[in-house]
């Protein structure tokens, strides 16, 4: 559509911003991407994508479509006893998934992150700093080795999601939540707090 | 386009028989999709199907596109004692995905199978009857484990190639196959061959 003479309305305004946005986390990707560039691009003022979107990170999730807020769950997995914190993670996220409406949000987002290679950016900046550097913050890891153990976490939960939510495999499907759960979480733990493979 | 009346060239009959096998077996699956009625679904006999494509397999292959024909390389992965079959397993996937064409191909087919629920089905599809099948049909393993040890392993290798071949999430993006190989190895053999947890 040709843009008119007339100043944008809200509904112009927040798409003018979230297209900015896109385009920002998608080149810079998250930590580098600014308020200040993000309106420059949307030709507004930083203090309106405040008003409208609140945080950086708030912005990144409008962006994303985000299917929840990975603050807000973070305290089920993080709070109790380390010895089941694997558990914690692979049932919230299942809760998450089986859940009609997040469960379809976060299928879109899969897909949408297979579409593009900025797509795949998106998907892949969402994962890292909205949830893996939360989780793997909180955790007492060797630096060195906590981002391997997080892409490995990723694979782990990613192909799950892949094989009970997009493909539909039985019976992984269509099997219990702590079915699902007693038979990652090892896998989790492992990948989370054993000795890693010597390359 | 329009059909035109002249009988449909060696190209044109090809691509005819391969739209009625791609509704044909995303309709009924791999197994009760026939031959016969793929050839009537596009106007010709047969004969002139496995003329073109050869067997129904091979015909499933070209129409998945598939990026390998998994006969031919199940010796890799079953060839050999059992305790090392888990480590076979993921560096032959590794190997298909790692290399520039059948990676390209195997990204495609992944990337495919996230559009639309009947390029979903295709995929699972290809997964179970001419992988999982044929993997787990070598193994002696108790039949009513077989399905979820399959989707396990399945789960966690279309993980591992969403993180590193099409989301290209560091380090397990750019690692080496050795570590891939000994990071996964152990996950895979506790699917495939430890005990499954009792829901």
């Amino acid at each position: 559509m040709a843009r008119t003479g007339r100043r944008p309305g809200n509904q112009d305004t927040r798409e003018a911003i979230l297209r900015s946005a896109r385009d920002a986390f998608a080149d810079r990707g998250f930590d580098n991407a600014s308020i200040r560039q993000i309106a420059t691009g949307a030709g507004v003022d930083p203090a309106l994508v405040h008003h409208y979107f609140g945080t950086k990170e708030q912005l990144f999730l409008a962006t994303v479509e985000a299917p929840f807020d990975p603050v807000s769950l973070l305290p089920q997995v993080l709070d109790g006893d380390l010895e089941e914190l694997p558990n914690r993670l692979v049932s919230t996220f299942v809760r998450i998934w089986d859940d009609p409406v997040t469960g379809a949000a976060a299928v879109a987002l899969l897909r949408s992150g297979l579409q593009h290679d900025w797509s795949a950016r998106m998907l892949r900046e969402f994962l890292t700093t909205q949830i893996l550097r939360r989780v793997l913050g909180q955790l007492d890891l060797d630096p060195a080795e906590a981002p391997m153990r997080g892409s490995l976490v990723a694979a782990q939960m990613i192909g799950m999601a892949m094989i009970r939510y997009v493909l539909k495999l039985e019976p992984l499907a269509g099997a219990a939540p702590e079915v699902v759960v007693a038979s990652l979480a090892p896998t989790i733990r492992r990948y989370l707090l054993d000795p890693l493979p010597v390359p």
